[in-house]
């Protein structure tokens, strides 16, 4: 992959150099500009330097603890460098929620330890944990079917494997079994769930993520098993009925901080016209966030530092967000609220979050799916092999959605997630998992993209045309 | 793979169709019995069952554990359904090493955890544990060429890659550093020691695996760091010093009981000559052993029950031998100790050790490279995917080096490694990374081999020929 990359962006250097530079000046909304920003993001590789110290000096950084506040100074410091104005913290206040001890094992005929990661919210069990018998489910759909009552006392296990798919619907399908199952389970008599982990992978790496406990419930401890676990439970609960005990000691603290960084390079002609590009610059605990989201940090820094460095400006504002507290979904809430009166000079919002692998697709407004704008934004991106999806984007990241709710329209650049879900939201999120090369294609996509949409002179928010495809 | 494998089983069912069931009543060192062995075990994948009773119903049983009882008495019950003789346990003392906490964390400019697993022969740290400058030394020659006394008070690490190769050549090139490096980084005045996993994947799952102190050094705690951790500090060392506060706290059981388990199918005309063929039962801690030595166990016995099944057996005795502490080298030595005498009667011995992949090669005592036996093996294997070595073997397994040392003959099964060391002694050594075709491929190769080496009038003690290749 590496070397068809280089190959590629070695080809598109032509184009720059014969018209790039002379565009630049006075042309706005230039395809040969786009092209040049595409190359220069493949060839500088700067968007892997950014995601690499941000997962090695800074590490996890779980939102309300003091590793996020590395996190947010880290930020600040890097936006600077990459000349972007109006660099400014916006806080908001959260629950932190803080990993304790986690253990389980089987009991009885067979003692067998088992790996499995709290899920983010998940009430702690007493100290000494919960001894159960298993009510074990191969699909979600058999707990839903189980009578009220016919749970209690027992620990549900919910043992469903989640889809792998190229643009991650897998794990959309299989969300509400980590978010929903606790009290679901709970309704049933259930007093702790367990879940095999929302993963692609068989390693003994649990993948943790949120839980929405419903109020009509009782809150319930609940955890993710590694996939490999999830097999042996399913091995073992042919052979009869069998036992666990779970131990899981989280904390939470109230009123922590969270911070939104925020900074702006000022529109040359709509200064009060806003593109806004985002990701997130929490992670979960486990792992050191490369891909969840350091990926995204690295590529909208790396695009508005390539942006920030061109001769004029585009014309319109190109705003970016480090969003402080996605996985437990406190910063896209807190930077909806904050900025709501702004939402109508909002012309584009998107957000990265989804990795490091390459951009094969751009999903655009409906409104804007046959303009001028999206032939151009397909023809810029073509070379570096992507393309205008003829489907337009219904969403872009949960930090932008409140926005989305205001009527502000959003992109959504795909990127390949064929493996995203084999370490996401595990110890397994390092740096290593990232392809230096790839992640600078993506940086490249979204940087032309990006520049097109603030320097361009369409609408957004067009009604789209019903005529033919 | 499978459905080749299929295919390659269905054509040899012709031959054996065809001649083998003939043959067997009468001819000896038959060809056609030997493929029909093979072509038997590709089919009914009885090998895949058993690793996955012992994976699933025992789960990880290191030696002297109640957990190694319950594999000695599955074991010896699998051995009588097989129809094995003599089955019986063989009792010997160890030294029972058991895991404790371990954690490590990078302390200072940040705060960091790091999966790390203690070497098993470990001692421990205080229980607050030892806190430390880093010496982070990227090969081991480099830790070697460090003067004497120039470790004191730090942590030496040693984060040199093993090699991925598919005869498993960077294991015991990079052995040393996990057996030998604690004792000589004490030696030069280090309080402990941490290496980078042997093992090559990247995942956050580290490789623990035996200890060798040296007596004439103080013995320091010592762990291994899984793979992106030992990236991760490599990378921060490059920003300045380092310090690392590490706890271990295993324990050792001295006088616990381990059991070699045997069985035999007696000779039909050479009783008093025995091919041993052997695999260990025991395993690490943290996964639930299934390639190591699952597989070996499930490719010995489903190899023993198919021959045992022959109309006639053998004209020599087949011993099958479950080692049952192989890890920490207790189960070789003490069936060396115990069959000295009897070692000038074993005509070969072989142990399966290397995973559950098929076996593409082999290796077969220097003195038979160019006999009869080895071209009519490699007549046999060969409509299987295998061949036979134009090297001889050097050794079969840790477990019959004792044996070899007293004169008798070993033969090598050579398996496909290139992924073996991803999962060895780690938490994913589970039943999901065997691939039950790959898996009854070799289970076959071995069942023909062995059947041959029992059957045929081989002497494997002959001297070889110097005579041109």
């Amino acid at each position: 992959v590496s070397k068809r990359l280089v190959a590629i962006a070695s080809v598109m250097t032509g184009l720059w150099i014969s018209t790039g530079a002379r565009a630049l000046a006075d042309e706005s909304c230039s395809a040969a500009t786009a092209a040049g920003l595409m190359q220069s993001a493949m060839l500088d590789q700067h968007s892997f330097d950014l995601v690499s110290g941000l997962s090695t000096e800074v590490g996890e950084r779980l939102a309300g603890t003091g590793a996020a506040v590395n996190a947010r100074n880290w930020a600040i410091n890097e936006l600077a460098r990459a000349g972007i104005e109006h660099i400014h913290a916006e806080p908001f206040t959260l629950t932190a929620w803080l990993r304790g001890a986690e253990t389980a094992e089987i009991v009885g005929r067979t003692i067998q330890k088992l790996a499995v990661t709290a899920l983010g919210g998940s009430v702690a069990t007493p100290p000494t944990g919960i001894e159960a018998e298993v009510a074990l489910f191969r699909t979600y759909a058999e707990l839903i079917a189980a009578p009220e009552g016919s749970l209690a006392g027992k620990i549900a296990v919910v043992t469903q494997r989640m889809v792998r798919a190229e643009d991650g619907g897998g794990y959309r399908a299989a969300n509400a079994i980590r978010r929903r199952g606790p009290s679901e389970a709970a309704k049933r008599g259930a007093v702790a769930y367990l879940l095999r982990s929302l993963g692609t992978d068989n390693h003994r790496l649990p993948h943790t993520g949120a839980l929405n406990y419903d109020d009509k419930a009782p809150r319930i401890p609940a955890a993710a098993l590694a996939n490999p676990d999830a097999d042996q439970l399913e091995r073992l609960a042919a052979g009869g009925p069998m036992r666990l005990k779970l131990v899981l000691t989280p904390t939470e603290r109230p009123n922590a901080e969270g911070w939104n960084v925020a900074g702006e390079i000022p529109g040359s002609e709509k200064p009060d016209e806003i593109v806004l590009i985002g990701a997130h610059l929490d992670s979960w605990d486990l792992g050191t966030g490369a891909t969840d989201d350091g990926a995204g940090v690295g590529i909208v820094m790396a695009a508005a530092k390539l942006i920030a460095a061109l001769p004029r400006h585009p014309r319109r504002t190109l705003r970016v967000v480090l969003f402080g507290a996605e996985e437990m979904n406190y910063s896209g809430p807190a930077y909806t609220a904050a900025h709501h009166d702004e939402a109508p000079h909002i012309a584009l919002a998107a957000e990265a979050d989804f990795g490091a692998r390459r951009v094969y697709a751009v999903q655009v407004p409906a409104g804007v799916l046959k303009s001028d704008f999206a032939r151009r934004a397909g023809e810029a991106l073509a070379p570096g092999g992507a393309f205008i999806d003829y489907r337009p984007a219904t969403g872009s990241g949960d930090d932008v959605a409140g926005l989305q709710d205001l009527g502000v329209p959003v992109a959504s650049l795909r990127q390949n997630g064929l493996d995203y879900f084999d370490t996401h939201h595990t110890a397994d999120d390092t740096l290593d998992k990232i392809d230096p090369a790839e992640l600078a294609q993506a940086t490249g996509a979204w940087t032309a993209f990006v520049y097109l949409a603030a320097d361009c002179d369409v609408d957004f928010r067009a009604v789209a045309s019903k005529s033919g495809e």
